[in-house]
């Protein structure tokens, strides 16, 4: 801190940390844009994604480095979800003015924390700030990644009669999930190693609106069986709180950040044990044809299936 | 509108709306990521860059559009500064509680045609919007890029004797450029076919500040004359309400988005004409050996030119 201080003394002081030294890595932070090599003829996948203080996260509760660290593993799902490789990622903070060097250096230990674990190094980003007395912290992450010896697995390719999967638990995210998950970068290609996953997607919207994006995609309709939606502890604990029925939060809450995804039934037997990741596959249903989605109880009836994860209701007004 | 409402009513909107038809997208908007086809062989360019309400936009005096398509410009000036090729862009935006449908499609509006006109299709994005009455727009982009044909010109590459250039002329850009610029990446282009560019950098952060880069990264010193740096009628302008000189809003204030490079001065000559872009070069000063930079002035004396751009005083409460 003492002399050096300000935005172009955090900028060097992240390069001194920069993890980029591998071969694929050309020119990390400090140019005007990094340079990646790629494999040849390979396809290169793109995500954005941005974390807003009180949307996405709660300084009064998680820490700097944990809001960090999600930015990063929120666009590392997205990879997870096509089965590609992660090669490298941009990082952006928008800070509020009262942010000093010690704020800022936490976010950056947590996005490097991830960026380390997943071998995702962090080559280039933009730091600004809002104007005094406005603007809160927001931060995200841009990730480049590669297929790499499995073909992107994409949300429109389910065909009915496909078994329905989910990996881990659902539900209550936001007891902490939401802050401390795993993305399923490794157990998702894994998965598409041991046999052709027809459509996958991961879980930030909640199972329910995210098995729609499958279906509206795929042109295809889904039954889920409710007895065997996988729900989690933190929804039996959340729905405590909130009165309603644990079951429909492992349906309706987001940022699970599990994998949905969708593979022929006669290869249900080939996929992996998922234990040493503290996960397992649970078979939740079926890809059916036509349109919509059906929720099968337990008495043998059925009900829709409404995706109800959060968005924002643009145009509410108009 | 009616009833398709709501962030995927969005989301499905600018789907329709996407220009993804180039041969090299081989999945757009809609997935968990966009998939970009690369030129075996080639360098991989990547930068992000975010806007925020207050700090590089005013919604009281700017357009949607207009900011929409400073987004994108912003991230092409970044393009231009390494002389690559841009080839797609991802967007992010944040926004307001406040902000319907019609918010959004500006924005994209925006973002859209400075896409269109650069040949850098939207392939994805992130929507996300702030707790209600908390945070304002925040919007931005990341682009890859390709070297194609150029090898990426850095910030490191000046040497002792270089003759330091600028494209167009400085100062003022609040008073409207920093929202209308063209990002100058043909320009770079034919600059860096044409002869060496040893090093370059767009004008973000204020000439003084950007040449300072230049300067640390290629570990020179730099001589400016004052004379010979252009002014532009916007500093002129603004220098009446400031009561500062025009020279000083030249040299330091930021959002010129110009180029700023070194090249040889054997090559000078072979420069292109650049007049079809309402653009000149300007011969302004030399790399010289050494640390720190030299404002020389028309009388014969000179004094230090220090780095005034504008930068968030992170750590100023430590």
């Amino acid at each position: 801190m003492n002399e050096q201080k300000g935005e172009f003394a955090f900028i060097d002081w992240i390069r001194k940390r920069a993890r980029t030294d591998a071969d694929n890595i050309t020119l990390g932070p400090g140019d005007d844009m990094a340079i990646v090599n790629l494999a040849a003829e390979a396809g290169c996948l793109l995500t954005v994604d941005a974390l807003l203080e009180g949307t996405h996260f709660d300084l009064a509760t998680d820490s700097l480095q944990d809001v960090g660290r999600k930015a990063l593993a929120v666009s590392l799902s997205d990879v997870a979800a096509m089965a590609a490789l992660p090669l490298a990622a941009l990082a952006w903070v928008s800070l509020p003015d009262h942010a000093d060097m010690d704020f800022a250096k936490a976010i950056y230990r947590g996005l490097q924390s991830c960026a380390e674990k997943f071998n995702c190094p962090i080559v280039g980003g933009d730091v600004t700030s809002w104007p005094s007395g406005k603007g809160k912290l927001a931060l995200g992450t841009a990730v480049i990644a590669q297929e790499a010896g499995i073909k992107a697995v994409r949300r429109s390719g389910a065909k009915t009669g496909d078994i329905i999967c989910v990996t881990g638990s659902l539900g209550g995210s936001r007891l902490g999930k939401h802050l401390t998950f795993q993305p399923r970068v490794q157990e998702a290609r894994m998965l598409a190693k041991a046999a052709p996953i027809h459509a996958m997607i991961d879980i930030s919207d909640g199972l329910s609106s995210d098995l729609r994006h499958i279906c509206t995609e795929s042109r295809v309709a889904a039954e889920v069986r409710a007895a065997d939606v996988p729900v989690s502890p933190a929804a039996e604990e959340f729905a405590k709180s909130t009165g309603r029925p644990p079951l429909e939060h492992a349906l309706n809450d987001g940022e699970d950040f599990e994998l949905l995804f969708t593979i022929a039934e006669d290869d249900l037997h080939r996929l992996p044990d998922l234990s040493d990741f503290g996960a397992s596959v649970q078979n939740i249903g079926r890809i059916t044809e036509g349109r919509g989605m059906k929720l099968l109880m337990p008495d043998g009836t059925s009900e829709p299936l409404e995706p109800a994860g959060w968005e924002h209701p643009l145009g509410a007004r108009g």
